[in-house]
């Protein structure tokens, strides 16, 4: 049982926790929750399980090792925990394979920041059938604890694909340049988000909480699309307005 | 210029932003930013308006008092304050007004936890064109700082109403006796949630983040309804689910 936070794994669960270059570094991240592990472990992406001397009953899984509750707290990032965690590997996705596929639906994020925000698009996203998210510098590391507890495991079945070699609109381009219809959601949009048909290659673009999508990003924009709002509200949440606009996709 | 922590107004406003008991005897919130303070003395909601030191230079806004920077940043509830903080005074809704009305649209709460999840309800239930919103005991306080922060202004026009005498089963009850047509997301939902006409008056129902809605909440539902789901996802966030459902009334 590990009982002292000098311990090296100790040390290295924190550091992935709480720093996005040592996630980048060890190409892993931390999950929490019985649930979510247990996925995790199925799908073979699992390195190490800890579990909380409480939480040690018959469990099932291959645990490294057990953790002296009070130090397992110090550890875990969530309020209410269950006293298991895993350090757990990135998986690695090739942008080409999604870019290239038949009818791929991708979400596309400029600097979308709230972790909350990006945690619940995921998750929507594998709900809508959307193929993969493409993340622009700037967004919310979707490997930090909230947003990875925002997905409710999402995040080990959804691509989250970065912009590899080239920024953001570099890859709008790229998508373009691969037959891609892009819709940007845009207050000054021109189409009711209903009315398109949504077919071949689908990039919905949704921008930043505060600012929208920059001009740039929205030049490449096939279609401007908005949702209609009552009373004198000048915008919805990112989250709510990527969720409309995915099921709007999943619709047809 | 106000630079002791000791001074009541000070004193009073930290105790409205932390503690609900306070905003209820006082019958006021705290709201912060320039926006939302113009639009609350509009509505004629304002009781006094704080400004910072450095943010108070010709601003055409009733000020009762220049706070001192440092003191000012002790008593905001934003990382990025713009400098200025109002005590508003909380509408009063009389229930019956808004149960008794033709073609009322209404979404009902049940226990739903996290403030930004009920502030973004409120947020699209105005786009949605909702006429009220329904929150049972056991919700955030939508009077809370961060609540009101993710409403965007909406907490301002969107009527919240709390149950009075009763519980919140007690007011569904009510609800179905004034001839309303409730709709429960439900994951052992019969119906998908495109296909019923929601004319009328209609209330949708939404339960808990971790553990839906309740059985006798269900029990009182005429029709369940079911988002359908790709993937593995074993739920939405519930104001995804929510905001998805009130755009499918909105859409009759």
């Amino acid at each position: 049982m590990i009982s002292s936070k000098d311990n090296n794994r100790i040390k290295l669960i924190k550091k992935i926790q709480t720093k996005a270059k040592q996630r980048r570094e060890e190409k892993a991240f931390i999950l929490e929750g019985f649930k979510p592990v247990r996925e995790a472990v199925r799908l073979g992406l699992v390195s190490e399980i800890f579990i909380s001397e409480s939480a040690n009953n018959s469990i099932d899984l291959p645990v490294s090792d057990v953790v002296e509750d009070r130090l397992f707290s110090d550890i875990t990032d969530t309020v209410t925990s269950q006293g298991i965690l895993a350090i757990v590997r990135m998986p690695e996705y090739d942008n080409n394979r999604y870019f290239e596929k038949d009818n791929c639906k991708l979400l596309c994020l400029e600097e979308v920041r709230d972790p909350g925000n990006v945690g619940t698009m995921i998750r929507t996203a594998e709900a809508a059938g959307f193929d993969a998210i493409l993340l622009s510098p700037g967004c919310a590391d979707v490997y930090q604890p909230k947003v990875v507890r925002s997905t409710a495991g999402a995040i080990l079945r959804m691509p989250c694909l970065s912009c590899g070699n080239t920024d953001f609109v570099g890859e709008l381009n790229e998508l373009k340049g691969k037959g891609f219809t892009l819709y940007a959601t845009h207050l000054q949009g021109a189409v009711d988000f209903k009315e398109p048909s949504y077919d071949g290659r689908v990039g919905v673009l949704i921008g930043n909480e505060a600012n929208g999508l920059s001009d740039e990003a929205t030049s490449f924009a096939d279609v401007r699309v908005k949702i209609p709002m009552q009373g004198e509200v000048e915008s919805l949440n990112a989250a709510v307005a990527a969720s409309l606009l995915m099921y709007e996709v999943q619709r047809r």
